[in-house]
């Protein structure tokens, strides 16, 4: 294997003080084999297809992730990965699944609607046909006008808001002027999930959310015990779009609701301008769902390729992404792509015939949309409990952990997360990723998704940065999460990124820097 | 009433040779009206309301556009309009509407779909849960392999187009560059439908669709002959968005046809993979159609606003939209919009109290989307016939037609139509509007829609420049296609414009100049 000290000086790089802190040793023959596997023969689109259309929607606890669990082990184990294991990380819920949505308006006249049961939620009894009630309560006091009105009614809520043309493509790419400023951002910010579109999280934001919450669970109850059908709730989104998310805890002992649909914004306005008309509208429904008590644990799927150096071989290396998604979709983007993406790089590194000297595992983390569950509860059985701090031994054995999470776009840097020691490795390791777009090392952090668990212990978990594309606009959470959202060269470039990210830290004399431990923690 | 001689020299429009042939008179007080009344007191948006939401979608010779025809025609009755008809044009053929349509996937795992049934196909018998074939036919020569094999099989299409993320806004406006360029344009151009996306009607290209369109209909009577149990069919669009057409004749001896819906190009896709894969799947659905044969008449809404100049109120002033629609939604684009400004701008006339001196006749036209039925026969009843070329008396009485069918964006100009003579009038009677965005006269032709009919027989019938907004994106033809989409101040700025253009060719002292007759017509 011919290895070769990259020539920084040479390429202009030591120009910067950070890269003046590193020599990287980079292997150029692997990097070789690495491209021309993930670029010539890459299964990456075969792996989304399976987890996506095969496997289904994955909802946390769901037959769908279920089907994903067995599907991925036995996949990763055809790769030649070794200790495939449907590990469980503790106790989660009910899993729920549907087995029929229909809604339509019947009267002033027909009009199938499209609308998607929000999760955990029940079925209704049978093929219901009820005229609909506008509820539009501001606050508690409001709840008065309704009382008596609502019984047997399915109950329509309002659009916060409306449709607007949209000026704005759909989907983007981070320009260079975007990476730039990414490149120059001081360490630190909030976080939040990647080229989220801007909402500043002020107390007076958050507390104004956390009251209109508390009002949306004093309604459902409300709802409930006026004896309404069943609630139409709006869906963010337009044109046929509809996101999704839950509407009754997942909880085994969770509190009864009402059956509750999220529906196209632009159906739902229909239903409320009509009614505010004084025209009687009458809507047809029938959801069946049920819920899985069985088994209320959850999990999450892990495999290995073990290290081959003596000294190193019990130090890890980890990658992941989650395998669960919401249940409107495919979850293509959120978040099968990172996955399809995570076991490629694998996939890459076998097939390539390179010997790591670390071990690699890879993890597919379970139930990461109700609260990043998997891997929270993965580092706290394995490396550290983040409630009482305690460390356990394999705590210092994690070289790293790397998370691919941000949608289908591919790989145009990463987030040191603020740990300012890995920004010249970083910026070496992408190098030779310079001319497929991807050389940007921000120090800003960057969350809502797995890696936080990690760094949240005072390990070097890490997130990509990814060209954002469509994922905010239309498939985050929405029913338009498909496999057709999905570029293949875009899942082919973060493959290549994310093999040779991986294969440097297994590679590496010296495990990643890390920042130092977070104040509270108490090393046993 | 106060009158004035517009300026022109002094605004400096008498550079221009085209605008030094005409002093038009503007009537300063009656437009001040006119703006007052359509900007500080508009109904549009109420007109749109019940076009859209209340009557539903308008199909020809549906229930919809019945309830239209009966709104309309109050409605303008209300107005203060003479005269208010429903008038059959001729015959249509039969009248369907939509009872139930219901469309999910459940194997290998349950999931809603979105589809819409093509208009004028048939019902389910009852609720199917059938296997999915998949058939992709490139010649007649490929029918042999699915011979004996589609049976009971719910049969699946291919997708011509699969979604790509899409970098381009759904809504634009009109560029001053874009206006420009039409400004300049000679008289001339294929008369297809303004603001289009350029797709070259090269002889290559029409004689390939020929056929592609008789493969598609032979097609069919093989998949019927071979006992296929229904046909999913791709629709155009994305993000839930789908575009509808029709999957049969509307004769009323047409040939029988399978139950076929439309369907969401990601949905369809994954049925086709999974297919493709080798993975058996089901697919649940329920059509309910019904169709109406009593009354095959085609039917338009007309009302008058009287002329009151003794000489000149046998004349008359037409402006006109289509009512009806296409039937996967409410048609607000198409052309809800184009009759809402229209009445909107009688009804402005005659809250303003002015006098026009000819007869204004607003038509609302039906049958416009399976061939300008409507129009083509009001024309052919009234003023001539395009095949004879037989000219009737009321044909030389038409002083103009104006017509709106380019969606729901705001007025920027007129097309002359190849009219040269009236370039110079319409660039006057638009000064007032340039600081609302319309000020462009085209020579250049537009088609596809209703000014056509007159056009055709050598009257001045045209058509508005609108801003395009999302209408070939989203709305036109499609499930999207929904009063969400209008945007109340450019209804307003179209409905003023009309109402002053209307009124201006009411009150001109000539009927506006008109190009030769077409050489084959034969004057009595």
């Amino acid at each position: 294997m011919q290895k070769f000290l990259l020539a920084l000086a040479a390429a202009g790089y030591l120009a910067t003080p950070a890269l003046a802190q590193t020599t990287e040793k980079l292997d150029a023959a692997a990097l070789a084999k690495i491209k021309d596997e993930g670029l010539n023969r890459s299964k990456v689109m075969e792996t989304a297809f399976y987890l996506t259309d095969v496997c289904g929607p994955r909802l946390a606890n769901s037959e769908g992730l279920a089907r994903a669990n067995a599907w991925t082990k036995k996949r990763l184990t055809d790769y030649g990965l070794a200790n495939a294991n449907v590990e469980a990380w503790g106790d989660f819920g009910r899993g729920w699944d549907i087995d029929k949505s229909y809604v339509a308006m019947t009267a002033p006249y027909y009009h199938a609607l499209i609308g998607v049961p929000k999760a955990w939620t029940p079925s209704t009894p049978g093929n219901l046909r009820k005229s609909v009630a506008y509820v539009n309560v501001k606050t508690e006091a409001d709840f008065d006008k309704y009382k008596g009105q609502l019984r047997d009614k399915i109950v329509v809520l309002p659009v916060a808001t409306p449709p607007q043309p949209n000026f704005e493509p759909d989907a983007k790419r981070l320009t260079a002027d975007d990476l730039q400023k990414m490149a120059d951002a001081p360490a630190g910010g909030a976080p939040t999930a990647a080229n989220r579109p801007a909402e500043p999280n002020t107390a007076d934001r958050m507390a104004a959310m956390r009251v209109a919450r508390e009002l949306r669970l004093k309604l459902t109850d409300m709802l409930l015990a006026e004896g309404a059908a069943a609630i139409l709730s709006p869906g963010r989104g337009t044109d046929g779009t509809v996101f999704t998310t839950n509407g009754a805890p997942y909880a085994a002992d969770a509190k009864p609701v009402l059956p509750e649909l999220e529906m196209s914004s632009e159906d739902q306005l229909r239903l409320i301008r009509l009614v505010e008309a004084g025209i009687p509208v009458e809507v047809e429904m029938e959801t069946k769902t049920h819920f899985q008590t069985q088994d209320l644990k959850g999990y999450n799927v892990v495999a290995e390729i073990p290290g081959t150096d003596k000294k190193l071989k019990s130090e890890v290396v980890m990658l992941g992404g989650h395998l669960d998604s919401w249940h409107a979709a495919t979850g293509a983007t959120d978040n099968a792509a990172g996955v399809a993406v995570m076991m490629e790089a694998v996939r890459i590194l076998k097939a390539s015939g390179l010997k790591p000297r670390r071990t690699i595992r890879i993890a597919l983390w379970g139930e990461e949309e109700e609260g990043l569950h998997g891997s929270r509860n993965y580092v706290k059985n394995h490396f550290a409990d983040p409630a009482t701090m305690q460390i356990k031994p394999d705590h210092e054995k994690l070289a790293a952990y790397f998370n691919l999470d941000n949608g289908a776009g591919k790989i145009r840097g990463i987030y040191a997360q603020s740990n300012e020691a890995v920004k010249p490795i970083f910026t070496a390791w992408l190098q030779p990723f310079a001319d497929m777009g991807a050389s940007t090392v921000t120090l800003r952090n960057t969350g809502s998704t797995d890696h936080i668990a990690f760094d949240a212990v005072g390990l070097p978990g890490f997130q990509f940065i990814q060209d954002g594309l469509d994922y905010f606009s239309r498939t985050h959470h929405s029913n338009q999460d498909t496999y057709d959202r999905l570029v293949p060269d875009d899942l082919k470039q973060a493959s290549v990124v994310v093999a040779s990210f991986v294969y440097n830290a297994a590679m590496r004399d010296q495990k990643l820097p890390r920042k130092p431990l977070p104040a509270a923690v108490k090393p046993q």
